[in-house]
């Protein structure tokens, strides 16, 4: 068979639908409501296109710079990825041998069992990975995949908790901080400690940063695990344009913050109207809450809400299919689902 | 160790120098030395930053009609990578088993041994695939990638033989097409014959239509072959504006022939010029030439170009270090280089 035996036999992941339709609310791959910095605007419009008939630079000296002043840490320290999920297919190439296992938290981002499955070894889920117990099963892990705040809960794990289990853990773990621009706190500190030798912390330009359509994600951590990540990555992985945008984006923290606040404000207000309504829901720490409805019938809210054009997402399962996952969008949106939902 | 014994041990691609200096003369990558088509520009300048916001397209429906369309193919046939470099990491995943080999010409494109190694499989390197005994050797490979026109010799093989090849080859054949504007014929329709069952063609953006800074590439073939490629790639593994760009360049074929056909002109200039001066030329159906200086110096040679900041190709080792590999830039660009040489 010219197809390998694990590629047949491999159950892609599904991706969120994006809808074709206008006026659509869509509320259902947590995307920023709000644009990126218009600053992008003028590196578009000054592009050179001499530049694009020329190679990128291989490395990204400049957005790494500049990630790299952002984080206080060496660009040594840094990897660019087209997307975070460049970085995550990478990290289970350099960081897990053939016969090797990938571990997350369960529930968690569903693509991760996908990554396993495309590596071709096992996959192991953690309920709670921080307790003693469940320590013992995450340890027989290379590669543990802690994305914190949790998707699709929303869930917060304080950062003391995360470095108390990389002490004794002995493979690598990466903590997947696609959404801590939402939160109150996150690990960055654990990926810069000089002592550190197994943790890197990964994060995103497609969610605080508003920049979803440009693919780029970074990975900080220790020099000699990002070096293996560079060793096997595409020649050169992050177009010029993307490069480009992303220096622009990172340097505007300010704009970057107030979307961040805007939506934690509105996270605030659905969190607030869904509990009135009956539904049980998940503190959330990130761009999208996690909730039960009263009856918990989730799949039936979901199908319901998208006949009306509103784009929730549902993961069917026992642990998940109870609930809905809603990204937050504009304060407007958010206020048009709770009157489409009462 | 965190880190797998075959990424230790990996020896990584290194790509051609991109130098920072101005006033360089670049032919050293093979780009392309004229811009891209102006439409692009007006892309650039018009893009929806809203775009932005929401994921890509992650089967970019659009520019794979495009392809489609072009090559007088199904959209099911067409696959798009994060510049061909993607789609050949995809395919020694998706076409090699654990214990398989990848074969290809040697010499040829250095990646595809990097290709090789960070899959952990065997690489086979084999002269003349087109005879019988070599054709023995490489029927082990459970993928074989066939650049044609190949690098860095430039050379020429014609479909018949590569069709003849293929029809008792048993495992995947990938027919690496990066350099076909600038030849004679080409092999793309063995990957849309109805009958075809193993052969992919791949294309690039780099290199004929002057977008290497863009990375879009792409695979035409079988469909399950094809299918194989979507179920292990990333989600979205090419961004928004590298898919409208890209969309715009294919759609203006007249611009990317108008160009390759001025850098055939050059290219015969270039072949005829070395040829008075006693170098052995390759005839090059690419936008290179590979060619053996009368003393054999070639690496002398590279170097004294360099300090006079012409930057061409040198290769070590038996098989190459002999030879420049000197990509066609401008007319005014090879004029300057023959004066250098002389």
């Amino acid at each position: 068979m010219p197809i390998t035996k694990s590629v047949r036999n491999l159950e892609p992941y599904t991706p969120g639908e994006q809808p074709k339709l206008k006026n659509v609310i869509k509320l259902n791959t947590n995307e920023n409501p709000y644009p990126p910095t218009p600053k992008c605007r003028a590196v578009l419009a000054a592009f050179d296109l001499d530049k694009l008939r020329k190679y990128p630079d291989p490395v990204f000296i400049e957005l790494r710079k500049a990630i790299a002043k952002l984080n206080k840490c060496k660009i040594e320290n840094v990897f660019v990825g087209n997307g975070s999920d460049e970085i995550l297919a990478l990290s289970a190439k350099a960081f897990v041998e053939d016969n090797g296992i990938i571990g997350s938290l369960n529930p968690s981002y569903s693509l991760y069992k996908t990554i396993a499955a495309i590596r071709d070894v096992k996959w192991l889920g953690v309920k709670e990975a921080g307790l003693e117990e469940a320590k013992a099963k995450a340890n027989k892990c290379d590669l543990f995949l802690w994305t914190n705040p949790n998707a699709p809960t929303g869930e917060f794990t304080r950062p003391g908790k995360i470095a108390a289990f990389a002490k004794s853990f002995p493979g690598t773990l990466l903590i997947d901080e696609a959404y801590a621009d939402f939160a109150c706190d996150n690990a960055m500190r654990l990926a810069t400690a000089p002592e550190n030798k197994n943790t890197i912390v990964m994060r995103t330009f497609s969610k605080s940063y508003s920049l979803a359509g440009l693919r780029v994600g970074y990975a900080v951590g220790p020099v000699d695990l990002i070096e293996a990540l560079y060793k096997i990555k595409d020649s050169y992985n992050v177009d010029a344009i993307a490069q480009a945008i992303a220096l622009e984006a990172i340097k505007d923290q300010r704009w970057m913050k107030a979307n961040a606040a805007k939506i934690k404000k509105t996270r605030a207000y659905l969190e607030k109207k869904l509990a009135l309504m009956g539904w049980d829901v998940i503190p959330s720490q990130s761009n999208f809450v996690f909730a039960r409805p009263p009856k918990g019938n989730a799949e039936e809210i979901f199908l319901s809400l998208k006949k009306d054009n509103i784009f929730v997402r549902y993961f069917k399962g026992k642990e998940t299919g109870d609930r809905l996952r809603i990204t937050i969008g504009t304060q407007e949106q958010i206020e048009t689902l709770i009157k489409k939902l009462k």
